[in-house]
């Protein structure tokens, strides 16, 4: 398929949106009170709190090496998603799929943070899903960095810190291909129904961090790779912004 | 002790209430979109997000009764509390205070079905602790209910149930024993410090359904608990008030 | 209800005893030979093995610290009730109502323990439920007492204690309202039957460590209540003083 | 090591004990009262209670095979030893010690089943140690077999069956060798001391079901296990004299 | 950086491969004899066991729906790599990294698979890693797909399917950026040294179904992406032609 | 039955073997490149890869002994046998059976160990079966006790042991009555229709280790066990005469 020729690609979305729009995003920091870093990120129906907790130890892989750790956890509320799912602490175990979340967004705030300038103190982030309509991963990570760069600064106000060991921005969207054509940051109705789904994360540079594609249906081609990353690319640039915007509020 | 000679019993709490002043109350209806009741509730600091789904099968023991079941899960985000809890979905299991409050949370609103009514499906409340700060599962319960009446609502609009399984309301608060004195409703710093805590969960009659008293330090005396007692009644009071409102608005 | 006024209050109970009386109570101390405190308590048909062990260790919350600790765990043999219930080892995990009355049996011991003076050991209580006919975690608490008293009368004995921690004795019974009228000391039938179910702990000084009151059917009132707490009162009386004789035989 | 020429032949045992004596075996049925076959077996200090229990339902793999099912869990109380042992309910599983021992008493007991004439419902057997002193396990296999022969009685009488699914008698005991020579039902201190250890389960007709021999410290020559074979032959020959007198009891 | 430019380009590899060289890979069919299809599949050093086995059912969510199921499980034997990793099953649960690389596989065979061709049954693939040298995941997708098709034949042989379920071939390989320059089919000094890891799966029709690309160290530019599924493409093209040759033996 | 008079003692097996006849043994050392020893062993079809990790610490009842220690786990590939059984990591536990063949597979190798001299220091067995048909866990104490073997020879190579700490050869042999006569080394279609089956550990001089019959069917005579006995100790002077011949190669 040449998305180019895509006759129905000026046709909107679902949703009204164009093919490149962003949902409306939201970052709330200070959202509660315990946490050093705590931010509600919102994209459009998906609402995520990401906290950074510092804890004064490191895991046992670290200890004694002068440096720290940066490692999330995720979870979803038993409703937060449109049919109920079990909760996993019931359950006695996380998912795969939880597990690969969580992973993923360990490895991304990893990518911007200098551990030796952490020090040996753990940055603890955990992303929980309030309310779920696709996209948690994506948002999850988005607003995880602004969480993480509160309690950075945290540290640095306590005299903790020397210098920030946070290196770059990293901000994350999905992009896929539903009904034939690429679009930006899919809602849960078109995660649903796409073809091919691509989480992808990037720093404030314009590298890569991490990019997972899947061809739920058909196989993708090179051409409509070309087009997905295009468009993550725009649209993490806009994320981006919307961080450094929220960071300049009190 | 004698609470009533006490002399200090005028000199206001470290947050400034009267000892028989419950804090800020708030409940919010629709707080999340996809669940059947969704209720957040704030005492104070406190917040709890209540969501009742409704589920068309019951659990074994339930099977072919003709009954329907209420079953309550409870949960707490790892940065509700002042420190990092581990996630139990983590560690692969609910503690013993999950299981116990849990536990609680169902048979109280149990005690206000009438499991006939409600035929073959379940209501599963899910509490999920955003933020503590002391008395989470008397919000809990609180919220929960206000949630299970929303969710009991749309059964009837959808015409999946002739006439409400619910026989009445349901209200709870905390009391203590505070430095020598008994106080409503103990935020965290006197849950803390406080001798003895007691649970009360009570109907809209002035009905006890749940009474769960603690000496964490000295043991409690007859008139000591009479006047917990008293306590918590005034207290329900306004927290059945309150729910009746929220369910005023639309 | 008015208790007060119910004509049945002179009709004896199913099993012959007046609403006021316990069933026969034994306790047998020494009953294993290997724990430093081993008793069997049997309230009726109900019979709990109570043992106390001391580990020269504390949990990790309290190393260092110069204090002891003491701490319970409750179990039921697979076949110690009318119908065979899952053996919670093969099981993989601990029912909730299971760690809920671990925790109760724990909290009750350490209300009347300095755990200063215990110093840094451990006082493990276990309490194995052998035959099951209501009314399992009074007696295991009036049981576990006893036990735990021998084994501090060992470690004194020993030369390991200068002066016992043990502040008190505690001892438990459950009340609760069958066919409407409150009674004392519930056998199975009765708790089946009833619509309230308290437990209470107190301490040999009258005064309150822990009540636990439930509605199973119908909410009950406060007269109700205060009807049920001095049933309790006047049975603990007579459990303390059986404690008492029982810790009198060699 | 030829044991015939072993000069101590007859030095007593640290107990007293001939090399070819059983400690006093007692066999109490009826010892709790809900089980269908309820035993407390001792072998000198070791006491295990065995229940069986009827179940009217078999596990999934003789589902509509016409066929019932006999099978058998283990446990040790924590305080059944010298020094506490963890509850394996609360480590969350089952030690590959108990498993061995659980499976073993299952085959046993299978081996004088006619399962065909046992219908499609389960002997549910529980061995549980009250008291540990060495020989749990062939004292728990002893004593089940009672248990089963009560509950089958039950079942007989209440006409559920029409002949008995018995085939024989089963009874097990330990050898060793300790200290050089072959002995008779080892106490735990000669367990801790010997080089071999073995149990020998054998049927009502000198057959054997399970022959389990293990070498702990030498390895042992077929001179040596001759002898103790002869041993286990001559004591489970007591063992099922004792059976037979505790059935003979009403 | 621009790849096109690095100096370094024709500098054989640590063990003398050119940047776009396979390691020898070698694919035996009927590895075992159980199974309905069993490879061994060899990328260098990495040796994984592939078996397809069939089973005449579905899991719940197909159930009824006339389709069948592709799914997978890994596993590595414990001493598979360098230093002993601890068994799963001992540990009592996979660790992410397993999860994470059973899901990949099954989706990936999946993606080529009409499950309503399949009817319903559940093709159940289990990848064990014998020995580990790096892409043990890219290995196992690309034997799997053998296993699956030898599963798919016998049961095209034995009249139980009228045409294959097979729509097409996949295979996996990795690429990596290893000291600055795209390198194909990493082994296990590479993978550990580089910056950025890319698995890459693709169709025999040249479509991709996963692409999981993450930066170990520095992110990775547009350019460094596009050079990477360059070598990716052409890899996996030979991979492809290696499975067909390992198809026509007999 | 008297096995000397069986007239069907002279008819071959059902795979053509006399009845105190070994299948087709193989030991092939260095099967995979990791391990301190690596061994791949075959009976006929069944084949184990037993590895000898070395790791240098102890488990805890171990620690500041001066000891060593030599344990072992046991693990079976999903597919190894006719039909899958499930994956014990998958599972989440392993099974009685595994836990019991780990166990024996340990104890077989610690007696012929000086763990003294093996110093503080653990030889880790790993016995993972890639096939099976029968004897899996005799054909892993006979292939476990070689790479056992190799694992020491590095460990003297490097200087890190003065001495080795094996005191000598073990091996073992599954024996069994099938069809009423005494075979040795029985497949899965003798295993699956025998009446007993004993497996046989024992030294290089001729002593046993472990003893383990089982009747699976009818009962065992005296006269029988004499026949498996001699049966498994010529089969057992077979193998440990090819593990010396594997030990000779390079």
């Amino acid at each position: 398929m040449n998305t180019s020729t895509n006759p129905c690609i000026n046709t909107p979305r679902h949703d009204g949106r164009t093919v490149d729009a962003l949902r409306t995003v939201r970052i709330t920091r200070h959202y509660t009170m315990h946490a050093e870093g705590s931010v509600l990120v919102e994209f459009g129906n998906t609402r995520v709190l990401c906290t950074a907790s510092v804890e004064e130890k490191v895991p046992p892989h670290k200890r004694g090496s002068g440096e720290g750790w940066v490692t999330a956890e995720y979870g979803m509320l038993p409703r937060a998603t449109h049919r109920r799912s079990d909760r996993e602490a019931a359950r006695g175990k996380q998912s795969g799929r939880t597990q690969e979340i969580q992973r993923l967004i360990g490895r991304s705030l990893r990518a911007v943070f200098d551990l030796k300038r952490l020090g040996e103190r753990t940055l603890q982030i955990d992303c929980d899903v309030i309310q779920a309509d696709g996209g948690t991963r994506t948002a999850a990570i988005t607003g995880a960095w602004v969480a993480a760069h509160d309690a950075v600064t945290r540290l640095l106000q306590d005299g903790k810190l020397a210098a920030s060991p946070i290196t770059g921005a990293v901000a994350a969207v999905s992009v896929g291909i539903v009904g034939g054509r690429p679009v930006l940051d899919l809602d849960y109705a078109e995660d649903a129904a796409c073809d091919t789904d691509m989480n992808v994360v990037m720093t404030g540079t314009g590298h890569f961090i991490e990019l997972q594609g899947t061809a739920e249906g058909a196989a993708f081609s090179r051409s409509e790779l070309d087009a997905l990353l295009a468009l993550a690319e725009q649209g993490i640039g806009q994320l981006l912004s919307l961080q450094q915007q929220a960071l300049q509020q009190p």
